[in-house]
């Protein structure tokens, strides 16, 4: 990646945050040196940890985002009318403040009434939430630093006790070439908590791997979203065969998964 | 990619020929600075550009590889019992000669008696080959350089005219989120020579963006394939699902290509 420009560049209290204007890709997001997302490729990563929860919920009203402070999630997640509110639980207001700025094509979703942004650690809201949720989505950074105790057993519990019965969780779950046994760790401790937890996958170029999966959590399996309408607006990476095509993993993997 | 040892580092006729050892990925073929191969990650990439085509075709017998002098390839094909004769058309000497001697988990496949070497530019070999074949994987570099032919018009027409009725052809053909282009205009081209071409993907993390995809070309769908059963031997990437999920495109691709 070529990077033309860099626009932000600071340490806020919790982390190295760095927004580029780099050649082909766009606008990039940087926290700790880490990608979080570019322009040019960020959708099949936002398509896809919000619409497969949502499309698996029946009406989805409310929303939890934890993380998610650049506003992708959440601008997908509005895009239903069944949402009444949408919380964003983000630990660090700076990347709120220079996503708004910098990423236009979100449309600033924080604008948006039903939306409301807690600074907070998502471990400490979750504690005792003042709201139950129907969808949560986790939309985290890797579990390296701030991040880390978001992917414990004790955060998936208070995941699960803030969700309304016929609720789904998705949870940033890594990559599947190279984080196997934490992945594996994470199913095996979902199936614990819910019926129906699985793993699925998206292409993000841009980081290490090309992809990142996600862990979907819930009762309801996957498959209730798939034959569902579409809320309004443009799909760029979803589509109902990408819906289905993201579940199936690789035997390689399969075997560690069900192993 | 953390590398250990340099291996082989050495100007070929063709190209600049690299074999290093690597922490995590094993080793590793690179020609002209560009990652051919992982011992780690190559099923991906070996199983899908050769099963795809083969179960769609009715007992295979008779099959071309173009490069492919890794043997990753010819291993996955000489698994058929039905396959007769495999020739892998390789312009370069030397990537057999470093692959047989640094892969050994591909088995050796060229002391198979149903093996043939040619080591010719296939765009010559296809001139007046001596041969027709079932099944033909066009499994070349990138079309720069000594591959750049292999990506033309004139070398889909040879492919052609070397194919059997009821054959199909798997060919490398580069990355959906970089090379759009190409594809759609390979797509394109394929359409005016079989009446089902279809693209598709597969996942391969230490190539760029993670992953490349083949151009399927035949007059035979590739759902023909769909529920034949595997040959003997473990697959290690393929699986029904993962089979179908290949040919799932992103919406953004999507349009690009039907557009």
């Amino acid at each position: 990646m070529h990077v033309k420009k860099v626009l932000v560049d600071e340490q806020t209290p919790y982390q190295h945050l760095q927004l580029v204007e780099a050649e082909f890709f766009g606008k990039v997001l940087i926290l700790d040196g880490i990608i979080q997302l570019t322009e040019y490729d960020n959708a099949g990563y936002h398509e896809m940890i919000t619409h497969v929860p949502m499309l698996a919920v029946e009406d989805p009203r409310t929303v939890l985002i934890v993380g998610g402070g650049d506003g992708g999630s959440l601008q997908q997640v509005l895009r239903y009318p069944s949402v009444e509110r949408a919380v964003v639980c983000e630990l660090d207001r700076r990347v709120v403040e220079v996503s708004r700025e910098h990423f236009p094509g979100f449309g600033d979703p924080f604008s948006d009434p039903r939306a409301e942004v807690v600074f907070q650690d998502a471990f400490t809201y979750l504690e005792n939430p003042p709201h139950t949720f129907d969808v949560i989505v986790s939309d985290t950074t890797d579990p390296i630093g701030p991040a880390e105790r978001l992917f414990s057993p004790d955060f998936f519990r208070r995941l699960a006790a803030a969700l309304n019965p016929g609720g789904a969780i998705a949870i940033q779950s890594e990559q599947m070439f190279f984080d196997q046994a934490l992945i594996r760790d994470i199913y095996r401790f979902a199936k614990t908590l819910f019926r129906s937890p699985a793993y699925y996958y998206t292409l993000v170029p841009t980081y290490p791997g090309g992809g990142i999966g996600f862990m979907y959590m819930s009762d309801v399996p996957w498959t209730n979203g798939l034959n569902k309408p579409y809320p309004p607006g443009q799909m760029n990476y979803l589509n109902p065969e990408v819906h289905r095509a993201a579940f199936a993993l690789p035997e390689f993997f399969r075997r560690i998964l069900e192993g």
